[in-house]
């Protein structure tokens, strides 16, 4: 490999490449540098990414991302998530203008939030009530509070490396974390009933909530199907001890089921937490539960200044119908499909081995041969020169933005990445 | 008193006074009672306020809501604080638009995290460098976390009462939080210092961090200056045990001084938390901190999908744009002493004792004879139908809104309010 920490990469295997420049990237980050914590912090530290990626954004609209120094990409991250049905859509702005030029904060709720609430319980399989934060951490805390309060109980049962956000309970790093924090958490395997068995027993009589992602999307690793086995047995679990079952929906949900999930497995969760993209990027987070939980749920103290704003509720109740009007998931499906097929098919061509996992709506690529954290460093950069925003190890996003002659367009870069990757391995 | 739930109150001392409807608000409680948890949860439940409070609210502007009957107040409580120079500020909608025009969730950050960073660091004393996140609760988290990663230490001091967000560790209320999620808090009381020093000695060696409001704004009891010297003392003891002194100007930041709470005092905060009013409403949070804490910072890992937006970031620097040109902690600080002066001499007049307490920007008021809370619930209810939304028992807030004229209109119906009382107590 030619490549170095400026980005230039020998380009004889590059065809269709074209040089990044990152003139104004650079200035921004020496700025960045005096006033960020070391320039940059969390996941979008610049070690996370191949030399190449830019680390500051200068335009976004429809499925594109422009960077500072006005290189375009197709954007494959979809802001990790939150954008679901276009940069800039028309009508989810609208929305959001019509009910700030009226109102946004108040001393409490608009009657937007009720109409938000009405929509998530009408959609969401065994919701009964609706309440709204801003982070998707935020909704996953208040479930477990709920879930705590209404059992009287301690302990939460999670899959190992499963992310629920980054809040000192479940935040995957332990730096300035104390161990009491997470002295309840009782840590099971994603899938195996077993290990899930094991859990419970070793909760006892103090068993409060089971907290499952509704597949298993864990960064670094091939995406796993829920077994409906093993959702079954939770539900049973929880339903033996009294435990709430949470389904923390807010990485997937609405990408591949406006219902929930675990709706087409029949299997009910008790508190849902939804966030990233209700409102297509406008901030929101909602806990979407279950009748027995109401009370608990009204009697826990968890507010903030800004869960009450009601421009990101219009947003959402765009967004949403966009989404049903549109066959949003049956495009997110297709397009999504579209991809992971042709990402098959290059990968075998050019005698690379991959595996491709997860719902089309958020497909994953992982290197099996190599060294496959430097293989996808490779390959992304490429891929990134070629036009095409992808992340080397997290999941990725489809949109309705997304269109066929996009992914058409995204599949010549990603076939020029594995090109470059034959050509450097072989 | 002739009060019922319905909000129909005898009209003999109310002069001035209007019936208030509450037709639509009932409609949307209906609807609300079906969809939200009890129909409402956390500070905005019904219970807490005067029977005739609506629940829903239908319009801002300016200083000024209107709720969803219609019915008009002059705002004094700045939706909890965030609203600071006033419901659809132009400016600041203007700099929000222009830049979600463009973008606003990326990637990652866009320029404008480094422009609020450089602006909050030239104007914050001893802040080399900022986070953002998204509520106030994310902040004063961060800045804990970031405290504990840079001693290797647990203990947090904090004042017994203290409101310092409404995550499991500092929310005011226990349902839903374990034992073990606040094992490490030792408590101490405000301007005391024999007490801050017994809590250090607990802490031992131990001791991570010390989180403390700028002025002591607990709920339903006076508010009190800070001790100079209390505040010199735990600066000392932070400073004698390496740990870190945390300011949570989360209510207070930038309604009393735009360059931290305690620069008129010269003691500077090792950490600052910092969210409501930055952006005006707009959702955004930061913690502020000094350069020995930028490693622990950018090691943490905390996070968000909302917390690269840049449209609050924008809104952030045309907010404090307008703060700083037009001298809003100025214009905010003679409104409220005569909002407060007026206070004193009302309750004199009509012979009902009270405190007035708190700067300017955030007054408080409490009753001291009679039955305290019953006579601030009368005494609010009656300012509210004479077209003034107060608080019964939280600080309210001052915006540079607020004209001269529009705190004479506000006198009127707190004169009306303190006459009514007078007369139902007499």
């Amino acid at each position: 490999m030619n490549a170095d920490a400026t980005g230039g990469v020998s380009t004889e295997a590059g065809v269709g490449a074209s040089e990044l420049v990152r003139t104004v990237d650079s200035e921004w980050r020496a700025r960045a540098a005096k006033v960020l914590p070391r320039g940059a912090y969390a996941h979008v530290r610049p070690e996370f990414y191949p030399p190449n990626y830019p680390q500051f954004w200068g335009r976004s609209e429809g499925a594109r991302l422009w960077d500072v120094d006005g290189n375009s990409y197709l954007d494959l991250m979809c802001s990790w998530g939150p954008m679901i049905v276009g940069y800039g859509n028309a009508e989810v702005d609208a929305a959001f203008q019509a009910e700030v030029a009226v109102r946004d904060l108040a001393f409490g709720h608009s009657p937007r939030a009720v109409e938000l609430a009405e929509r998530l319980t009408g959609l969401i399989e065994g919701g009964d009530w609706a309440m709204f934060q801003k982070n998707g951490g935020d909704a996953t805390t208040v479930a477990v509070m709920v879930a705590r309060n209404a059992t009287g109980k301690r302990k939460l049962l999670k899959a190992g490396p499963a992310y629920h956000g980054s809040t000192p309970a479940f935040t995957p790093w332990d730096r300035g974390v104390t161990p009491e924090e997470r002295a309840n958490t009782i840590t099971f395997t994603y899938n195996d009933i077993a290990s899930v068995e094991a859990a419970v027993a070793e909760a006892g009589d103090d068993f409060a909530a089971l907290i499952v992602l509704p597949y298993r999307h864990d960064n670094g690793t091939d995406s796993v199907p829920i077994d409906p086995a093993f959702a079954k047995r939770v539900r049973e679990l929880c339903d033996e001890h009294g435990a709430a079952l949470i389904l923390d929906d807010v990485r997937a949900g609405f990408r591949n089921d406006l219902h929930g999930s675990w709706a087409p497995l029949g299997i009910r969760p008790d508190l849902s937490a939804y966030s990233k993209c209700i409102a297509n990027g406008y901030p929101l987070a909602a806990v979407v539960g279950a009748e027995r939980f109401a009370d608990a749920a009204s009697e826990i103290y968890a507010t903030g200044s800004f869960w009450y704003a009601s421009g990101a509720m219009a947003a959402g109740l765009a967004c949403l119908d966009i989404l049903e009007r549109d066959d949003g998931i049956g495009i997110m499906a297709a397009r999504g499909t579209q991809l992971m097929d042709g990402l098959r098919e290059q990968a075998q061509s050019h005698g690379v081995e991959v595996v491709v996992s997860g719902p089309p709506s958020m497909p994953n690529l992982t290197f099996t041969d190599g060294e496959p954290k430097q293989y996808a460093f490779i390959w992304a950069e490429e891929v990134l020169r070629r036009g095409v925003l992808v992340h080397p190890f997290h999941n990725w996003f489809l949109s309705t933005a997304h269109t066929e002659e996009d992914i058409t367009q995204i599949l010549e870069a990603t076939d020029g990445g594995f090109a470059f990757l034959a050509a450097q391995a072989g």
